[in-house]
């Protein structure tokens, strides 16, 4: 992704160091944090300075290589204990354990520590390399289900900030825009945190891609009033039947296009897919702490005394869902499908 | 209403001052706004100082009687003149309409200064009272629909601030909590303007309700989980056919309850229904300044240059409608019986 005219990816590694761009501090201010050592790579996840689903997975399988680079022995218990630290930093995202797990297996039964050291490495390159293409492809395939002169309503950010470059959810839009189609994005601002207000909007301006932020509530209205011609998200996690968990607020923009007979998208590559999860009832939810309800950058919003819930993502269940926008293209969000997909990955 | 164990109402009028409780100002500070003339009265409806559908028409019927009591001449055009100044402030509540038109038909065709006044005077005080009675009306017969241990949606502010006393949806909680059912409230926090996590929470502490505030993109989840037993949610305007207008994000609840067959609400007394509006194509829906989506609480939180849309208002279509909660009891949503809901008005 462009920003101030020079090319960036959301997270990489450069002697060891992981960079990363805070996501806590955008729109403000535009920083690099830095990050040295596996316990400051779990700190960050959690919270969400890094934050998007192949972000999130980027940051497992840097933080694995980098923890292996710090060995002085090819201590394979502390490299598996620091793998569990890392996957359970945040409990819903799959992408995670799928980048946890690409660097584990690469080092796993090598005794050699340097040999360790360039595999590990080596595995988080290729596993970021990999899903950037996954993205770019994604946007291809997604970019055809665009018409010119389109709505699209997003929710949350699934941007190139989210997934290392280019996105899930808006690599089709950005292609799109890239080939001179006319695209108008409603960006949900997604309460509790503005993923939407704060990020997507940040990234649709650095592309020059027409938008305008709506509360979470008018998506509805827009959809009812033949304003929105598609939806597209990304996930967290997808269950082997097509349910897919990602930011709360997108099942109910998911029942809402359905009743509006708008097409509802989930755009993500393999590593959000969990073959071990049967439907979205074994997702786990994480709940995050009340006061990002409560609070808005610091700033009670609510009176004393006041408690609040606040469950951090939303199963979809497939039938609400029109197609999973992937790296081999459009599939649908049926057990079959899916697992004639997950079998095409396997060689 | 209590506050600090002082009794309430959310607007009245002494010797030609209306004094109301500023809303602007809530939950940090609790403040009698006053206000002595016609300009201040439609600023302070514009501005949302005075927000709720009754309390609104209330400030119609007093803002109207006030401006009769300041004439030294019994003056009609000018009175008609401040009906429409006063009924130009906000174009989609109807209480506002049906209050003015309480007092300016209560005047109409009087000619002696002395008699117009008591009469103006004493037409927004019925205006007030008639109001009060019709929400505790609407409170004691919403409450024959919870249940004890029951978990309710509310949306948006629809209590007693924003009633002059008892509230429109939140009447029947209120009554179900003296009643000392168990009651749970997911205060549903109501982006733009928070009118949920600052007002209703507020009230909820208040009358030591139990509550937890959740972000709007959280109810779906929460009926998905089958947790929300009822949603109640107080309206704008209500066409001939149950089409209702009320607070953005309201439609989209609605359908989230029909998904989930969780019955839905609305809650409101005869002003709130429009006889002149056929159906909810008919409502005019106010687009408020983007700022309320862009800032919260006067601090920007999205990126400088980003652009954003606000309907203030949805219109719920009947069929997602379970029932209307009246002064006259739970009716249908349907052409025939708001029709004898209205005709048993004339007498």
């Amino acid at each position: 992704m462009k920003i101030n005219n020079k090319t960036y990816r959301s997270i990489w590694m450069e002697n060891g160091i992981i960079k990363t761009i805070d996501q806590l501090k955008l729109p403000w201010s535009f920083e690099i944090a830095e990050l040295t050592n596996r316990e400051q790579v779990a700190s960050a996840i959690k919270t969400m300075l890094i934050r998007g689903a192949l972000t999130i997975g980027a940051a497992g399988s840097y933080g694995l290589a980098q923890f292996c680079l710090s060995l002085t022995a090819a201590d394979l218990d502390a490299i598996a204990e620091t793998r569990e630290l890392l996957g359970t930093t945040r409990p819903t995202a799959y992408d995670l354990i799928h980048g946890l797990d690409f660097v584990f297996n690469a080092i796993k039964g090598e005794t050699n520590l340097d040999i360790l050291k360039q595999k590990a490495t080596a595995a988080a390159e290729e596993y970021a390399s990999r899903s950037i293409e996954s993205c770019r492809l994604i946007g291809e395939y997604g970019n055809k289900l665009i018409k010119n002169d389109s709505h699209i309503l997003t929710h949350c950010n699934a941007g190139a900030i989210a997934t290392i470059d280019y996105g899930t959810a808006l690599a089709p839009i950005r292609i799109a825009h890239k080939d001179e189609k006319l695209v108008f994005v409603f960006v949900d601002e997604t309460r509790p945190r503005l993923q939407g207000s704060r990020l997507t909007a940040w990234e649709h301006r650095e592309e020059s891609i027409s938008f305008a932020i709506i509360a979470d509530n008018a998506s509805g209205f827009y959809m009812q009033h033949g304003e929105i011609d598609i939806v597209i998200t990304g996930a967290d996690r997808i269950a082997r039947n097509g349910d897919t968990a990602n930011k709360i607020g997108t099942y109910e923009k998911a029942v809402l296009a359905k009743e509006n007979n708008v097409p509802f998208y989930i755009a993500a590559p393999r590593s959000t897919f969990d073959s071990a999860c049967e439907s979205g009832t074994d997702i786990p939810i994480e709940e995050r702490d009340e006061a990002e309800v409560l609070e808005l950058n610091g700033v009670r919003i609510a009176p004393l005394g006041a408690a609040a819930r606040n469950p951090s993502f939303d199963v979809t269940p497939s039938r609400y869902i029109t197609g999973i926008i992937t790296e081999k293209g459009v599939i649908e969000p049926s057990r079959d499908a899916i697992s004639s997909y997950l079998d095409s990955f396997k060689s």
